[in-house]
């Protein structure tokens, strides 16, 4: 496999296209740290999967278009190229595409937000990243966040691009209720879906092939993964989620992001820092919840926003963990 | 008319009091980025207009009384005197005396808040714009917006200054509709109304006094306030926007400021220039639907919140544009 | 008093368990401001008698919990010893430890948030706290009122930890309405009850006590919580605020803070800056009829969050006024 990649390199180095499609598989890669083509394509093929398996092969265009509505972007505002080649400008474009073709139903105007968002979140990513360099922090997905909140959020002023969102209401809170007993199959379901829905979808052959395209870049990464959507499903059943969030995955899918940030992408191995990574996982499926009714009342997803509030929080205390 | 100006500023460097008229026209002129009096002064005439044909004159006193107060509060703070005298810690009280006179009942309370906005504008004004300069950025009109949206959102609160606001409610997305044609003459009243509520005012008389006031600093200024009134009333009309908002120049207002800014007073001329202005101009009108969604409920007006998130965003970009 | 103070130090020097104690007791005191254990140990003493009397002692004993835990997390974080040791991880988690218990159920699902809470305050404040330092202000109580809302929103989505919070709701504005005279056994109360609040208790007793340990660590602190206090009554119950409300503390809290913070921490004595301490503390008042209305909907208490507002905007002014 080294050999492939190393051929694929040759390849780009020498045709402007090539490289082009090599930054945004890097880009879908970046989804989940990974600067790697092999594991774009991965997930690619997962997501892929995931929509079709749906009906909804919309979707997996969309986050194609968006991606390289945002890759284009970064080139015409020459933004740094090694940033560029790195995927950087790819994967918050993809995942407005993903999310805004996943909230809305299709017509002309969804395809045009698609679009426009795709090059903004280009605009947001060079922004808060330039933002985000002062305290050496990433950006993480918050370019995404925000874009694709706007966009959502548009389309109650909008009548062009008609939202599959249910209209705002009040939040109710849960009834403490004595928390059903967590089978073994739900479990899984739970897991693998927390995995799936880092993408916005719930599938569990996604979710595989998810892992699969995390190991090849980073085992690390993959296990992180796995591990956070386990502590993510038993964390949200034992405080007392609604089950059938926890088995779609829906309480899930911000501490994956968490646990492979901490526990994988931005510290080195050891007790200590995969102790303050558990730490952060935890705090990422509550913060989820407190979002969750937050949003609730604007008829609007969390999105990724509880991943990136809790790493930013993490990354930023800068703890002595070697 | 050069000469006109320079006999003022021969008079106002050896006055004190005509320093500190100067430095308040300028203050108003800056609403829209021109550091001239006698922009300031055509604009003034142009609010003081439209505040008497609409029968509220208090609307147009409030705005000078705030920004007296806050011109003031910054002498009394001792901030730096090339930026009094630039009108910098006047735009932002001149706006926040203008919103709360428009939503609030006239009453001894509301005048206690002009004043007090007035002069926790400039603590503002200082506070943001320091925050801004480790990137290089403007502050905007934020302090105003701040401002604005505390104090009246207090009104919930106290029972002295009692709101004209509208009692908070759900947010009610539009129905998808078949979009109404956009006649010439409501086109024109769209394009004038969204240069005139940049202050808070539906009038086409006080629009072409702003235009005329924005030309005399600078004619590329004038020309992208037009155009980006211009490209916001076709987008909002296009995205299915209520037309009453369209015509009322309610989705226009924020999109102006945002042409203005990124096509005049802060990118130099270039084509490519041209299409970042029209993109974030474009952006800007969406953000103005999305940020409508996040106030309603709260029975807040968005004020100038979309132009400053949006020029931010593409200001913080910092794209290689030359 | 002096000599007493001498021997504790002595002995904190030789003995790691005094120095945990005595940097706890400091965090305590550092909820206004004081670096001294026996300020600490008088406002530890005023908030186990307000909780005794209120017949709720978990809260004195959820707020020791937490201020351990979030202490304990700095030494294993390896935060800065000389910041661990002036108390600046005790006080957010104390409040934390506070606020959760006060307006929880008690239950074990209390009891995880309790310690969790007292955990990521500490890892808030050093992400908080870094990002501060970029323009020199201090985090305030920033953290607290982050983890505190984050923990209590999470309420919503969770059955295990069940909320003693009110169903959410709309936003009723006041009515207007002829005041009711302050009379001086009202105001009395709300002086008092005002800085009690700030550790979320309405006692007279309390307060007197927590006044005694400000004055322990500076007179001027003391004078300026009373003064705050005594400001903030007049202001809410002149702009018409509900009269309950005013007596109970409930629209001085922040203020009180605001006042010792600008009046006697963070700037030196004079008129001027006694002018400006008055402004922030007048414009707190107003804020916290502002964020009533914005915290409604979801809930949520406002916490400490008008104090942080208004107090970072005035440090960060940064006015000349020596």
């Amino acid at each position: 496999m080294t050999r492939l990649l190393e051929g694929w390199q040759t390849r780009t180095a020498s045709s402007p296209a090539l490289r082009f499609i090599d930054a945004c598989l890097r880009g879908v890669g970046q989804v989940m740290f990974q600067n790697h083509p092999l594991s774009g394509l991965l997930f690619l093929v997962a997501i892929a999967w995931g929509s079709y398996a749906a009906r909804a092969p919309e979707i997996a265009i969309a986050g194609v278009v968006a991606l390289v509505t945002g890759t284009a972007t970064a080139y015409w505002l020459r933004a740094d190229s090694k940033d560029i080649h790195a995927g950087l400008f790819g994967f918050n474009a993809y995942l407005v595409g993903l999310a805004v073709a996943t909230f809305l139903v299709p017509s002309t105007g969804m395809w045009g937000y698609v679009v426009l968002g795709g090059g903004v979140s280009t605009v947001a990513m060079l922004a808060i990243a330039r933002v985000c360099k002062t305290w050496e922090a990433p950006a993480l997905t918050a370019p995404f966040v925000l874009v694709a909140w706007l966009l959502l959020l548009a389309t109650h002023a909008f009548a062009g691009a008609a939202g599959a969102l249910p209209a705002s209401a009040s939040i109710v809170p849960l009834e403490a209720a004595a928390a059903d007993p967590l089978r073994i199959g739900a479990f899984f379901e739970g897991v693998l879906k927390s995995i799936s829905q880092v993408f916005l979808k719930g599938s569990g052959l996604a979710a595989v092939l998810l892992v699969a395209g995390l190991a090849v870049g980073s085992l690390r990464a993959a296990a992180w993964a796995v591990a956070g959507a386990a502590i993510a499903v038993v964390t949200a059943h034992g405080l007392g989620a609604e089950s059938e969030l926890v088995t779609g995955g829906l309480m899930g899918f911000s501490p994956v992001l968490t646990a492979v940030a901490l526990g994988a992408a931005f510290h080195g191995p050891g007790l200590r820092a995969a102790a303050y990574a558990v730490l952060g996982t935890i705090f990422t499926v509550l913060v989820q919840g407190a979002l969750n009714a937050v949003v609730t009342p604007f008829a609007m997803p969390t999105l990724t926003a509880p991943f990136v509030l809790v790493t930013w929080l993490f990354l930023l205390a800068r703890p002595r963990l070697a």
